[in-house]
C-alpha cells in the first residue's frame, strides 16, 4: 500500500508574459490548470491509469503571482474512497529577487475519478495513512466533503422554494 | 446602476486535440482556464477596469468534454461587496453531432476583486438587483460563503488540535 | 433535408494580447484562422465527415479588431453542389467598453470539399432552400463564382498575351 | 523608387501536427495566417511603418498541405495607390520526400492599408514599375478590383430587391 | 549517393514578440529550438525515416536577434557514420530595415542518430564527397570529435583526482 | 559575495505530446529550450540584470526523454568573468512510472553575457568559489574553453589552406 506522502509530485516553471494582464499579475486560470495539471499526475500515478478531473474544491489566491517569479506546485493525495480520489495542492512562488523567501500564493482541493479505456469509473487501492499528519489531511477531506453536501443542500432547499435554476 | 443579467458574457471555443488526453477528454485546467477567462470578463467590465481572481469556489465537471465540441461559458455577476465580486459561470457543450441537446458540464463560482493601477485593492458599484432569480442568486453567494467559511474554522480547529499546517 | 439556417454555428472570444500588433490591432491572419476554423464547423457537421478549405472568395475587413475585443464569428451554409459547399461568415465584435452595439468588421465566403478518409471528394446531401433570404444567399453565392470565373478569365487572356505566370 | 521585385519576401516553415486535422491535412486557416504574415512584411516595410490588412481577394487551395511538408510563401508588391497596397503570395511546398519537385499549393491576393501611429491612413511612395511581368501583375491586380467592385454591385442590387441582409 | 549539397534545408521565419525578453532580444532557446528543428529536416530525410538528437555540438550566437527580424537557418550533412550524422547550421537574419545586408548571427553543429520504429539505432548510407568544401567540411567534423572526446578526457581525469560529479 | 551553490535553480515540467514526434520522443530542441530557461534564470539573477546566451558549450542527449516523463532542469554557475558567466545544466527524468530512479538525460554548459538596457556587456561580481567542487567545476569550465579555442584555431587554419567558409 501507498501512504500519501510517497506520491507527492513537486513541478516548478517560470511565468512567461504571455501569461500574464497588463499590470504584470499572472491570470487566475494559468495557475488554475498548473494546479490540474499537478494534481493530475498525482491522480494519474496512484490509479494506475487516466484519472479525470471530478471537481475544483475552494482554490484561494492569497496574493498576486508575478512575471518573473518560479511557480512551485506540490500535490499530494489527501483520500482515496472507491474511485474517486482528493488531491490537495500547494502553490508558492520564488520572486524574482532571490533574497525573499517563497511566498504561499494559493492552495487547492481537487477530486478525480478513476477511469477505464471506455471512460468508466474503476477501482483505486486504498490510501495508507501512515502520520499524524497524513490522518489530518483525510479527516479536513471529510470536512470539506461535509460542508460541500450542506452548502449544496441549502441551496437546493432555496432552489426549490423559487422557480428556475 | 447595473443589473445582474446586464452583465451577462458569453463564450463559446472549439476544443482542440491538443487541450485532451489520451482518451480524448479534455484536460479539467482547460475547462478552468476558459472558466475563468470569461468569468474575468464580465468581472473587468462590471469594476471599469482590471480585477483579479481572489478563490474559485466549488467547480463541479458533470461529465467529460470531448475533442470536437463546441465549449460554451456563460457568466454572469451573481453578487458584489465593496471591492470583491461573485460570478457565476455556466458550462454547457454541443456535441460533435448537432442532433443531440447542449449538454451541461460544469459550474463554477468565482470571487474576483477589482485593483487600481497599484494592484490595491478599489471600491465597485453596487449592483441592482431587480428579478426574483437575481435576488436568489445573491442569497446562494451569501450561503457559499457561510458554508466556506464554516469549513475553513472546522479545519483551523483540527489543525489547533493537532500540530502542522 | 437541412435548412441552411439550421446550419449555423456562432463562436465567441477574447482577443489576446498575443494576437496583435504594437498599435494594439489584431492580426487579420488571426481573424482569417478564426473564420476558417468556424466555417469548417459548419462544412465538416454538414458534410458527416471531414471537409477541406477550396477557397477563400473575398474577405473583407471593415474596421480593426483589438485586444480586449470579444470576437463573435457566425458561419451559416449558402450553398452546396455535389461534394462543395459555400459558408458565409459574418464577423462582429463587441468593444471593451459594454456600452456600444455590436461592430461588424470583416465578411467571408469560403468554398469547402468533403472528403472521405482517403481524402477523396465525396458526395453532400442537397440544401432545403425555405425562406426569401435562404434563396437569395444560394443566389449571391452563383453570383461570387460567376465573377470569380470572369476574372479568372480575364486574367489568363492578359497571362496569354504575355510571357510567365 | 522601389520596384516590386525589390519588395519580395520569402518565408519558409515546417508544417506540425498541431496545424492538422486527422487526415494529417493541415487546416486552410493556417495557411491563411502564414500567407497575411509573409505579406504584411512585404506591407510593413513598402509604408515603412504599420500596414493592416483591409482585404484578402480570392485565396484558392490547389492540393492539400500535408504534417512534415515543408511550406514556402513568396509575396510581393503588385500595385500600390495612395495608401493601399495589393500583395500577391503564392504558396508551394516540399514534399517530405525530396525527390519530388516543389509542388503549388495556394495563391493569394492580399490588400493592406498603411496607418499612423493613430490607426488612420498615411500615404505608401509609388511602385516603380520595370518589366513587362510587373506592369502584366498590376494590371492584374486592377482586373481583380474591377471584378470584385461588379460582383458586389451585384449583390447589392439583389438584396435591395429583396428584404434584409 | 547523396552528396552535403544535395542535402541542404533553409528555413525562413519571423521572429514574434512571444519569443523575446523585454529588451526586444529573442532568447536564444528560440534559435536554439528552430536549429534543432531546421538540421532534424535534414537528418531524417538523410535517413530516410525518424532520427534523435544526440549532442549539440558547440554553438556560439554573434549578436543578437530581435524582434521583427528574418531568422534563416541553413542545414547541410557534413558527416555520416554508421548509424550517427553531423549537420551544420548557419543563421542568419534580415533585419527590419532591408536596406542592410544578411547578419549571420549563429552556428551550430549537431549530431543525430537514425534510429528504426523500436527506437535502435540504424545504418544511415554512406555520404558521397564531391567538392574541397565537402572534404574540408567532413575534416572539420573530425576535428571537433577530436577535441570534443580530448576535453571530456580531461575533465574525466580532473574528476578522477576529487571526489564527485 | 555569492557562491556557486547559492546560484541554483531547479525547474521540472512535465513533457507534453505537443512537443514529441511521432515515436513520442521529445524534440531535442524542447530540451534545448528548457535548458537555455532554466540557465537563464540563473545568469540573471548573478548579474542582476538581462543577460543574454553567448555560446552553448557541448550539450549531450543521453537517452531519449518521452511524453508523460517529469523533466527535472538543474542549473548553477560554475564560473564568471568580467562580464561573462557560465552555467552548468543537469537534465533528469522521472519517467511515468514512478518505481524508477531518475534518469540522466542530458547536460549542457552555457555562456550567458550580462548586458545594460542598451545590450551592452557590464560587469558581473565576481564568484566566491569554497567547496573543492565548486574550484573543480571552475577547473572544468577553463578546460571546456581551453578545448573549444584550441578547436576553432584548428578548424579556422584549416580553412585558412583551403579557399572558403
Amino acid at each position: 500500500m501507498t501512504t500519501p506522502s510517497e506520491t507527492r509530485v513537486n513541478l516548478s516553471e517560470i511565468m512567461r508574459a504571455t501569461e500574464a494582464n497588463l499590470l504584470g499579475t499572472v491570470h487566475g486560470g494559468n495557475i488554475m490548470k498548473a494546479v490540474d495539471s499537478c494534481a493530475g499526475v498525482v491522480a494519474n500515478r496512484y490509479a494506475g491509469g487516466p484519472a479525470v478531473t471530478a471537481a475544483l474544491d475552494e482554490m484561494s489566491f492569497l496574493t498576486p503571482v508575478r512575471v518573473g517569479d518560479i511557480l512551485h506546485t506540490s500535490a499530494q493525495l489527501n483520500w482515496a474512497g472507491r474511485s474517486s480520489m482528493e488531491v490537495g495542492v500547494r502553490v508558492e512562488v520564488d520572486r524574482w529577487d532571490t533574497h525573499t523567501d517563497r511566498v504561499h500564493v494559493a492552495s487547492a482541493y481537487l477530486v478525480f475519478v478513476a477511469v477505464d479505456e471506455h471512460g468508466k469509473s474503476k477501482a483505486v487501492p486504498p490510501l495508507d495513512l501512515e502520520t499524524p499528519e497524513e490522518k489530518r489531511r483525510f479527516r479536513e477531506a471529510e470536512i470539506r466533503r461535509e460542508h460541500r453536501l450542506a452548502s449544496r443542500a441549502a441551496i437546493e432547499a432555496l432552489r426549490a422554494e423559487g422557480d428556475d435554476a
